[in-house]
């Protein structure tokens, strides 16, 4: 063992005291909204309407380069940061490798992930702004149980619309929401218009992410002091996420490393676009270089095999348009155990910076995900969430490549989170009954025909 | 805030190198295991058929005041450990009290709990004396999950014997131990002649964790290079846990900090051992005073209603008998969603000191305790297990009490671990279907009444 710990945390004085906005450092912007009613650029006054204030005056924000942590963020943050940065040295021992790997736990709070580091701002912001109520939609259940901690700590009443198969399967996802304070209702229901609507058209439905979405759009602009919140996509939550990638280069600084590859799991964008924008500001300005790698699921893969395109964020075409990366919003995922990666699109920022080719990207199949996850369980001990175990999987092959020529190159990935709450595809995985489902261009073309026809 | 921060972490060099032996403190020692066919003091190499050898030389060194931690255990422990000593500022804005309240939490790993840090000690144990296979039960499952996560590491076949009702009832912990590699068998199974006999008497039973016990026992005697570990009650898990203990005392002498009153809950009696031996060590040495507090379930109250007196460890009655403070080897403890403290008696060590009044006890109803546990979940963030809570629970009445009595103390608990795979009960309480039940004096009647004939 050489004299890196295993474990570097910051002192809580070394918590970044400002988030890290890339933008403000790239050249050409990622391309703004648009309001569907128009198709022109939405502004602040239109967005405040559905988000908070604070919130849409960061997502319009292109050109500030840090933003401040208000002091009851940060205090928040340090009851789970600044988060470990890893040295996984059982895990190189495994493989037989020169390279040492690095990951950054994001796991140790009860969300169980990342999501946490946004939620917790955006809760504070519609406590600011004298909200009392704000809704939202959940998949997997991750960034429905950090909102719900959120709320609880600013006592804000959540309220959270949890895609129905979800609501059934992930019973305790769902009573962890509860017992934070939050309610918790199965979508579509029959609280809302568009719920009742889509209830009656497919009675036997099990929901979808996109009429989560909207049905938790709908419910705050019904009630009087509400709004929404997401977790994922949006320019803020890569803001708030920014708070992994600062630390990250703090404490690798301090250890006096600099990586050569940073790998990243990619569905909404928000984490990966968390750990590295830090990293990628010293590209645009020229002051490092770096490998930075976003992996999808080889079933939901955007950016491998997308299209740069104008489209709708939800499958319910209520929300602002983005020019991203995109499958097509009527593009209908295969089954597949890590929900948080099964989004159609990818966030405009990294769409953008994938565009200016300053990430690449690559797609694994899941079988092989769970490979590496279980490998990465049984070596380093935490037991990781499916979609982390992507980004898992590829600085595995990366440091296996490192072994075949003989490089001692420095990887970091994002171990977003924990997979306690995902012990039903373990399951499907130590059965020997887990599928690795791959579209075909032809499934790709139906996605593709359905887009939006605009020109930016 | 004052200049404490809210998480103190140790560094990895400030990690413990040896584990603290009360015994060797106490003048008056714990009394000797008997073994239940001759009814003497049981010997070494009685013990040896059962446990592996250093073990053993551990469980009977009533002298050796420190005893090395293994170099290989060391660097496990690096991945988990030390764990951060919190401050639970939000708790104490909340309660309004001028207590200062610290919480040792050792739930950061993916077992959930401190178990681990005995499991991978046994474990190392087992791999250097050439065993290829270990056996165990569990009941919660923290035990079972810890144990296959060590066994893991070293690359031993862990075989675990689960009480058949959390088999079936917590589905996803027995995939987090097949995840790791272990094979889970439901108890009473047909793979051993106990198991048969028990299945062929009671078809229906659900199990117990004596029955448990007693098939894991039987399992390792029949394999030619096994031993049986257990996970709490005896002297070498508590000697283990006393790294909890050492991480305290150190993290509090370095922010200058002395506890008036330390509080654990006690199941078996291990995590309190650990947390509060190196405090109690100072008491004997007359270095300094501290409160020290059993926190036992109103339902399965062995310290605050059981009698001092030799017993049976397991309902098979086929292990070696201790003395302690029990409620009868049959006593069966009403339905609690604190599995890990269901146990009829409490570690000799725990009880020899209780006895001599260097511990005080107190009980808790659930109720009360997941009222705790949601008021820490909501302020603090992480969501407690249902086992930690209870000492939740008196954290927070003590802390009441210095309010009331104008009082600054400074209060340190053992948060034991995470409640992530405890929603079932938590779903009751927020349901508002939890009830509490308290045996009456003639239950506890009947469970004496059939205590062994010993007098030591």
């Amino acid at each position: 063992m050489n004299n890196v710990p295993y474990k570097t945390y910051l002192s809580e004085s070394e918590l970044p005291d400002a988030w890290y906005n890339v933008r403000a450092d790239m050249k050409k912007k990622p391309a703004p909204l648009l309001n569907p009613a128009t198709m022109k650029p939405v502004t602040a006054s239109e967005l405040e309407h559905v988000f908070c204030k604070e919130c849409v005056r960061q997502e319009l924000d292109d050109n500030t380069p840090y933003i401040p942590i208000p002091q009851k963020v940060r205090d928040f943050y340090k009851m789970y940061r600044p988060s470990p940065l890893v040295r996984a040295y059982f895990l190189e021992k495994a493989l037989g490798t020169p390279a040492k790997i690095y990951y950054k736990f994001e796991g140790n709070n009860t969300s169980g992930s990342h999501k946490l580091n946004s939620a917790i701002a955006q809760a504070y912001y519609a406590k600011e702004q004298g909200l009392t109520d704000v809704t939202t939609e959940t998949g997997a259940g991750q960034w429905g149980t950090a909102l719900s901690m959120g709320c609880a700590f600013f006592n804000l009443k959540c309220h959270v619309y949890m895609v129905k198969c979800s609501y059934e399967q992930k019973p305790f996802r769902r009573e962890v929401m509860r017992t934070y304070g939050a309610d918790v209702t199965p979508s579509p229901s029959m609280t809302t218009e568009i719920g009742r609507k889509i209830n009656e058209e497919h009675p036997n439905t099990t929901g979808s992410l996109g009429c989560a979405i909207s049905e938790a759009v709908e419910a705050a602009s019904k009630m009087p002091n509400a709004r929404y919140l997401l977790g994922s996509v949006l320019n803020q939550v890569c803001l708030h996420q920014s708070v992994i990638g600062l630390e990250t280069m703090a404490a690798m600084k301090k250890l006096g490393v600099k990586p050569d590859v940073i790998i990243g799991c990619a569905g909404g964008g928000s984490n990966l676009a968390g750990l590295a924008t830090p990293f990628i500001g010293e590209k645009l300005r020229g002051e490092n270089d770096y490998r930075i790698i976003a992996v999808e699921p080889a079933s939901c893969p955007s950016l491998t095999r997308g299209r740069y395109a104008y489209d709708f964020c939800d499958t319910g075409r209520v929300c602002p348009l983005q020019k991203m990366y995109t499958l097509g919003s009527n593009f209908i995922p295969s089954a597949s155990h890590a929900g948080g990666l099964r989004y159609h699109g990818m966030s405009a920022l990294i769409s953008e910076l994938y565009d200016q080719k300053l990430i690449e990207a690559t797609s694994v199949e899941q079988t092989k995900v769970f490979e590496a996850a279980t490998l990465f369980a049984r070596t380093e001990g935490t037991l990781p969430a499916p979609e982390s175990s992507h980004a898992i999987r590829v600085a595995i092959d990366e440091a296996l490549r490192c072994k075949a020529e003989g490089r001692e190159e420095t990887i970091v990935f994002g171990l977003t989170g924990t997979g306690y709450f995902d012990m039903v595809a373990y399951g499907k995985f130590n059965d020997g009954e887990m599928d690795d489902y791959i579209p075909t261009d032809a499934d790709l073309a139906e996605g593709f025909a359905r887009l939006p026809e605009i020109t930016c």
